[in-house]
């Protein structure tokens, strides 16, 4: 459910009677009854029909309908709608913590998570700074990548929420080696077929033969590409970043590796910005991201539009049904 | 015309009888009559209608019509298409020099260039590693930046042809203001007002308040905005990235000014791939450049798209009929 305080608690009422979702999966909601109550009323919404308490759901009670797991984490009087509160990241982070456990136990094929505040889970005294962090924690995941994905492109990121100077060190042959493995495995899944990978260069014109930069193409970039090859991988690279997203070119590849944040986002964004998705990958389990946070300045009211967390659900149930659960 | 092996002449050919272009304006080629009528033979094109020669140029004459300045500057026998060869880079070098003179004393309203080989330039002896240096050498300009622009995007860039670590230290503030002066006195002549120009920031979400980099925003994107804000410059940024090229937000602003290569052309090129064009700011001459190279391998086939070129002679004279020449 998120941050019972963000727009996640709306975007869940209205998940659970999305039409386009429920003929694809049975949505199960980890969240607080009471806050839902009080969001229903406030949005002119209607309350989830199915709710059942968390040790009912500890119990092994399986709901077949769209429902609530009722986690109990707050008392929903005292949440603020728009303001960070600490209780409200402690919520949050037990929502995750009970949707974690239902995935690893297979008693769901995934997670699709509603956006947490970074201020709120740091106020309630968790180390992780976000999503990706808490769920790489709970699952044990040291080796996590963060993919952006919709009907018009995926991409996936060797680098993300570090500075831009920090990006070169970050870089190794070994981790765009992981991003290209773990890339092609989950667009495998999608995709049903071996999917043809593209990998950017980091310099403009990917370094155009050590002209520009540090030839960080030949050093991190090239072996990672031969490596993955070896092992059975279609890929192609490093591609001069401005040329990868081009109509014509992109249209060849199933996903394109990216080496930081930016060079992903920016193309991804300009296509979809309203139906992106966030995968992480590298997890035990199948976690799906809306592509966008709590909006407190519209939380509570109504407006907020569930497209992308919609969009969340419907990825997550299809990569789940073809999800082999890693042994553990 | 360009490289004499690339495939600028056969460009020219076909600008010299464009409709679109000869609505707008009367170009002139600098160039060599034996290599165009050596591609226009190769190509199936007609050669120039109207010729005269460097000197005759130089006395005065002015064509009226279209027409070609033969600069006898290389021996059209020895051409060899589609090879990199000393004496086309310095036959190159010749005709920018001359159009660049051309320009310079107002005899024509600009500078339009097809593409120049860099091995070619440098076997030639010529210091300078491209066409924006050697125009800002010709013209003695020290501070230049690389606009590209199309219909549907505008965007400039602080840093260019340089390594991605080495980005952050090339930037300061009075670079970012010099780019957002330069971009916005070259919009506002071709929109006729006060452009609007949106300043992206260098980190992930632009920093998010020193969460991510090295707080270059605070340091040199800031600064640079409040003292264009303070000359009464319309500027609003530091903007994240990925957000300021979605449509509704590049919409916003007439120009987006980016801090290095790949984060305006990578939106760049996939809006305009085939119709965007290089402008290069801070000349006291209007100069646009096609967005491609010589591209050798198709080179006098007759198989190049003019498309890039006639744009770069639009763009010239939209942007010369405006244009106040520097005092000199």
């Amino acid at each position: 459910m998120g941050d019972p305080a963000g727009i996640g608690p709306e975007l869940c009422l209205r998940v659970l009677r999305e039409p386009a979702v429920l003929t694809e999966c049975t949505p199960i909601v980890f969240g607080d009854a009471g806050v839902l109550g009080r969001v229903a009323d406030a949005c002119g919404l209607p309350p989830p029909e199915t709710a059942i308490k968390l040790n009912q759901w500890e119990g092994g009670r399986a709901p077949r309908q769209p429902a609530l797991v009722d986690c109990g984490a707050i008392d929903a009087g005292a949440v603020r709608p728009g303001e960070v509160q600490a209780a409200c990241g402690k919520a949050a982070y037990a929502y995750i913590r009970e949707a974690v456990n239902g995935a690893l136990t297979g008693r769901t094929a995934g997670v699709a998570t509603a956006p947490i505040n970074k201020e709120a889970i740091r106020a309630a005294g968790i180390e992780q700074p976000g999503h990706t962090e808490i769920l790489a924690d709970l699952t044990g995941s040291p080796r996590v990548c963060m993919m952006l994905a919709s009907e018009h492109l995926i991409v996936s990121m060797a680098t993300t929420h570090i500075g831009f100077a920090q990006v070169p060190q970050r870089l190794s042959s070994g981790r765009v080696l992981e991003v290209i493995e773990l890339t092609a495995a989950t667009v495998a899944r999608l995709r049903g077929h071996v999917p043809r990978i593209g990998v950017c260069g980091l310099n403009p014109h990917a370094g155009e033969h050590g002209l520009f930069g540090d030839r960080e193409e030949e050093r991190f970039i090239e072996p990672a590409i031969e490596a993955a090859r070896a092992k059975g991988l279609l890929v192609e690279g490093p591609i001069p970043p401005d040329t990868a997203f081009v109509p014509s070119r992109r249209r060849e590849v199933d996903a394109i590796v990216c080496m930081y944040h930016d060079q992903g986002h920016i193309p991804f964004k300009m296509l979809a910005f309203d139906t992106g998705v966030n995968i992480t990958l590298g997890l035990p389990i199948v976690r799906v991201s809306v592509d966008h946070g709590t909006a407190f300045d519209i939380a509570w009211k109504g407006r907020a539009s569930a497209e992308s967390m919609i969009q969340a659900v419907l990825w997550t149930a299809r990569l789940g049904s073809r999800h082999v659960p890693r042994n553990r």
